[in-house]
């Protein structure tokens, strides 16, 4: 765990969080660089809602990926960074608006450069979706 | 196609838009139903921004639910719904914030339950991200 990475620099307050983070409403709970494990909470707002009025899935993809994103970035050097390359993710419920979500991430595999995460999301206990994702650790060139 | 069908509800304003539309401020450019095709336009907002800032990967597939979707629900009939099942993103290229982001969509197989769904978005010409998606059509018991 490098408290120089950007990931440990936002979490100390020394650099802003994305906007992301905002628009999600992310709360982090518990996060374990050593293990690769993340806990997180999102607000399900009603400006996610679909014509169902429930959270439409894309904006539960986009908190699957703010799971599993950040797990992966706990465990990141300074001057490295991990875009996500592909997002996989299985709708298992709907879920409802004006509550939260919880986001539970993990490392699967942390390579040199390709990563494999998982995460999932549960509303009132209750799995509502899951999901895989691939990344790819970069090194800034400076 | 068929005109008592929510999406065309929505579409002639007798039915207010999902949340969703606004905040991710798509604006709906053609749409075909016969061919299941769609072609929209998102804006690429601040508040989607990642670390790097560049739009989020989740909010790319948040964008890619909004493009297939629709393309979807133009086909549904009055009482239809058709919620995703699974979406599988891959993202080609970092999209940047402050423009907009082209959508592109269409039903690869309509079936009476089952349809796969495909899609892609575009920011000035290039690939930005691509998806595939499955999805169940639902019958309301009225």
């Amino acid at each position: 765990m490098d408290k120089e990475a950007f990931f440990w620099k936002i979490m100390a307050g020394e650099l802003p969080p994305p906007k992301v983070a905002a628009t999600l409403g992310i709360e982090f709970k518990a996060i374990d660089a050593d293990l690769g494990t993340i806990e997180v909470e999102f607000q399900a707002k009603t400006e996610f809602a679909n014509p169902a009025g429930n959270i439409q899935g894309g904006f539960l993809a986009a908190m699957l990926d703010d799971t599993m994103g950040p797990a992966l970035a706990a465990t990141l050097a300074k001057g490295e960074f991990a875009p996500t390359i592909n997002l996989n993710v299985s709708f298992e419920k709907a879920a409802r608006v004006g509550t939260t979500i919880q986001g539970k991430g993990r490392v699967l595999k942390r390579g040199k450069e390709i990563c494999f995460l998982v995460g999932e999301l549960y509303q009132d206990g209750q799995l509502v979706a899951s999901a895989t994702a691939t990344a790819i650790v970069r090194r800034s060139p400076v």
